[in-house]
């Protein structure tokens, strides 16, 4: 029982010998393949291969922003948990939550909103520039897309990996389809918190 | 596009229904259910039907456990955040992980070890009595698995859904298998830190 691997970067190395061949058949560019290796590797899920989905642009956008010090917007403490806060800094750029927020709980409460839509609600204009990234609540991507469309927030891109049976999938299609913002996401019901910060991370180790 | 549910309690109301009939030709009971359904809700993903596997003490042991005021000891800092630690407060449980802990640094920067093993080997026999929650790291359920054997270290239960393709699935075998502690895991590659979660949130609000 005790003959397994105990090194970090021994592990981490096979692991994504392990999943080589599973993104080979993608066509995917040196950069795609990173970010699709890391979202398999977080979810232990080769079935992710065919439902991940890259706007052309999304990984140019976030790179850009990163370097230019952009925030990093989460729905759920578990996102900003995981994103890797250390090598954010390097370049200016923090995660922010406010689903512990006293005000996005007093506006939850008062208009039976979720806290994660009450969150990106009160971002606000904040958002303009940053990234968001949810990896929790359906309600807090398709608020982020009626600020895009109704009070002209643009973001600079968009990590939207939601999760669950109840508006997930429907969320999710719509971001692909939102036409002004570029995105990263996982169609379908799949998703959570490690899978959104793997896709941030997975840009954020591509700056030199 | 924002015809959708907003109101949290609703939305959950819903995705339990909508996973029901996933888990109904597996005779569990009801507390089982729970467990299984909140596994389910936070991986979106009903192909973790089949694969969770709950020691028949596992549930009672946690309960008891808790209600004593037991503390949770995680592998990472994302299983802390997704467990409901206001609610296990109540009985005057905690949730402790080490991962940023200098002294676990230091011991896995010289001994060539995951900081999360490092971490569960820091804590040796604080783990006794208290709930075991690995979501991350093979090599932390594996360390706990040998403080077990060879340290007559004995946790009331364990948690132990480390995802991954380099030993997860070999660690999860090795706690079914354990013959000492009861357990609930998943067998395979997949899983992560919100399924860990969910397995302790769904035995923790079961507790009135």
């Amino acid at each position: 029982m005790m003959n397994f691997i105990k090194e970090p970067t021994e592990i981490e190395k096979k692991s994504m010998a392990i999943i080589a061949p599973y993104v080979a058949e993608y066509n995917l560019s040196a950069e795609e393949t990173k970010v699709y290796s890391r979202i398999i590797h977080a979810a232990g899920d080769v079935e992710y291969a065919p439902l991940i989905d890259i706007h052309p642009e999304a990984i140019a956008a976030i790179k850009t922003a990163l370097r230019a010090g952009a925030n990093i917007f989460t729905d759920v403490e578990m996102v900003r948990t995981g994103i890797n806060k250390q090598k954010l800094a390097v370049y200016g750029g923090a995660v922010k939550c406010l689903i512990a927020d006293e005000r996005v709980k007093q506006c939850a409460r008062e208009t039976g909103i979720t806290r994660a839509m009450a969150a990106m609600r009160t971002f606000g204009a904040e958002l303009s520039g940053g990234i968001v990234a949810v990896g929790n609540a359906p309600t807090a991507l398709f608020e982020v897309l009626r600020l895009i469309d109704e009070e002209k927030i643009m973001p600079a891109a968009i990590v939207g990996i939601p999760v669950g049976f109840v508006g997930a999938a429907e969320a999710k299609k719509a971001l692909s389809e939102n036409g002004k913002v570029p995105y990263i996401t996982v169609s379908g019901t799949k998703g959570g918190s490690p899978i959104a910060a793997a896709a941030i991370n997975a840009v954020l180790y591509q700056l030199e």
